[in-house]
């Protein structure tokens, strides 16, 4: 094979989230009856159960009607937009933006990180990822030719805290890593990280001159009042050497608009306006009109979203917990659960692939956030509650069938 | 620097369309007053001018309201969607397409174009591309880290065709060439390939084994019904090396909603999703609707579109040819004119500067799209007619100034 076979050929989607469809079936190792009941796909959020923030069509169509000003923004999006927005991601995040210099806005969060792993990772490049991460992570550091440094999170083993190795990161940073990329509600796990680890993690970055992506993707979603570290926010972070990534597609159920902002160091997001310039040019121009609704939702919508959030992912740990030989930590915020399964017959893409053909249910292998995940899966809760109740009980079902 | 420094220092976009916000002005050289008028903004269409397809909002809205079907498309788009528009992109361009392999809806043309030329090049690959053409062909060979085999085009001195050098493209494919890159009609010349230099290609491409990416953006906007000829139509292209790139930003004016699309063998189509997978996930949902318009216009409307385009170029070119010392080759497609001045005394990056602080006029550098361009700019006439006409006198005023 050619290096750019051998590239794309790491690059497999077909186990991605919203592409289930794609997947061919061999159904001759299954067992039992298909069970009936709503179906779930839990690869991502449903924005029928969850709504857009309100008014967000409106400000697409006034966004429209304004014309070419709207369709037509600086690549790194739209200037007014860029400036009221500055203001809230900093009271949020708790450090000043300029706006003019410091925020850039991508096609979804997804953009945001593609671009910001481009400005930052040479060839050769070592990148330190957490195992698990965003799956993505991992695929970004090899495109763009970098050298993957796995760094593992110990979650079901932490109380408090994510978990994360840090002795570990300590030596991938002094073994020579460049970059590290971390989420922060942690996809898949939900876990939060402490202050003391956001502390910690700032204190290496500076020591080792190790420049840090920090995915907040899900970090307005945040369960039981817990304490929720901004990195950027700290006194001792180095701001030359960080970027923020967030968006509005997950709690605030924007996706179908692809918007996503990262926040940086001018010299970064320089950077990624000029990628940004040959890879789309911009957010779609309509859309970023929804982006002034953002951080600015009526009294109270955010709130009740969290605690209906809260209430789903009650539920479900209680099915998970009640079923013998699961383990799962409960999340601290975003919609992620990370639920290991006990010892079955199945390897577990077939584990998945029986759930869509026996229970209707669709979920992300755990192989997707590292290849040791082979006995988890992910599911994304941001569902009508009742029929996500139901799914997983069915998953349960479909788990006693194979059991071993 | 480092690789990655001078990467990114060659990714210049200060002078890119829609950028001129961010240029930072030396005035000391600038002669005469201010010249009054309307402002046009001509380095990109004017959508307030040419509004977007009949109902486009309305399918927007039509998607928001499906809701979670429309959000979440699968990252090639969504299948009906892509069903209706392969068969009616299969009519325009002559060759039939698999519409669940071989077509895939990206965020605009660039996206398009990023995703095939990121699916085709690999480190130290030759990559030919045509000088002039639209500058991001440059940009991204380098940032793919491939070897740009420049083939000159002599498009003022052809009467018919484009003028480009075939022995030289012929050379570089012996030289090596994996990957050929073209617009047709040109961007920024607006000049038709003939049906022989099409022919040409597609020979050359099957003799040397050699990739093709024909950027057909301008398609559908051709002036005095002239024949175009679409390289995937002809009977002897090579439908497993070939990618047609092709959007509704343009002469339809769905900028502001980030489309495009791509037309490839499955194996490119595969990689360009996998790609598009890590970049953006996919065009933006509820934007995806609003492509069950395309090509399905209502009757009479592209053909009035096309005269009125028509007929602003006419007005355009009488003024500059009667100007002295101008010289433009008459556009046969697009919405762009691409002058050359004579003499001045400033260099064309001040030219365009001076054009924007004293005329109230933008235009693109000609050295964007090739480094000898140095006398040259580039239209979008895209614009309201009286305002453009009024525009065009205003620069011939300003060239008058610095005339040597």
């Amino acid at each position: 094979m050619s290096n750019l076979d051998t590239k794309f050929a790491k690059l497999g989607v077909d186990s991605a989230p919203g592409q289930e469809l794609r997947q061919k079936i061999d159904d001759e190792r299954l067992k039992g009856e298909t069970l009936g009941g709503t179906p779930v796909d839990f690869s991502h959020g449903d924005v029928n159960a969850f709504p857009p923030i309100p008014k967000s069509l409106d400000a697409f169509i006034e966004g429209f009607e304004e014309g070419a000003e709207q369709a037509y923004t600086e690549y790194r999006g739209r200037q007014p937009i860029r400036e009221s927005l500055a203001e809230r991601l900093a009271a949020f995040t708790g450090a000043s933006i300029d706006s003019e210099r410091e925020l850039i806005f991508t096609p979804g969060t997804q953009g945001a990180l593609f671009l910001a792993m481009g400005s930052c990772i040479g060839a050769g490049d070592k990148v330190a990822v957490v195992e698990p991460d965003y799956f993505a992570n991992r695929k970004l550091v090899e495109f763009f030719d970098g050298q993957l440094a796995p760094i593992k999170m110990n979650y079901s083993g932490a109380s408090t805290g994510s978990g994360l190795d840090l002795d570990a990161l300590e030596a991938s940073f002094r073994d020579g890593v460049s970059l590290f990329v971390f989420s922060n509600p942690n996809n898949p796990t939900g876990v939060i990280y402490s202050n003391e680890e956001i502390e910690a993690i700032a204190k290496l970055a500076n020591q080792y001159g190790v420049t840090v992506i920090a995915d907040e993707l899900y970090s307005r979603q945040i369960f039981d009042d817990r304490e929720y570290t901004h990195l950027r926010g700290l006194p001792q972070a180095n701001q030359a050497n960080l970027v923020t990534i967030i968006g509005p597609s997950k709690t605030e159920s924007l996706s179908g608009f692809r918007l996503g902002a990262a926040i940086g160091s001018p010299e970064i997001i320089d950077r990624m306006e000029k990628l940004q310039a040959i890879v789309s040019l911009r957010a779609a121009g309509y859309c970023q009109a929804a982006l002034n609704l953002w951080f600015a939702e009526p009294d109270g919508w955010m709130s009740d979203r969290i605690a209906r959030h809260q209430s789903i992912r009650d539920e479900l740990l209680a099915v998970l917990n009640s079923a013998e030989g699961f383990e799962v930590r409960a999340p601290e915020g975003g919609s992620y659960l990370f639920p290991q399964i006990p010892p079955i017959s199945l390897s577990i893409a077939d584990f998945c692939k029986a759930l869509r053909l026996q229970a209707a249910v669709s979920v992300t292998p755990g192989t997707e956030f590292g290849p040791q995940f082979t006995r988890s899966f992910r599911v994304n809760f941001s569902q009508d509650h009742a029929a996500a109740v139901a799914a997983m009980q069915r998953i349960v079902q479909v788990v006693d069938r194979y059991r071993q």
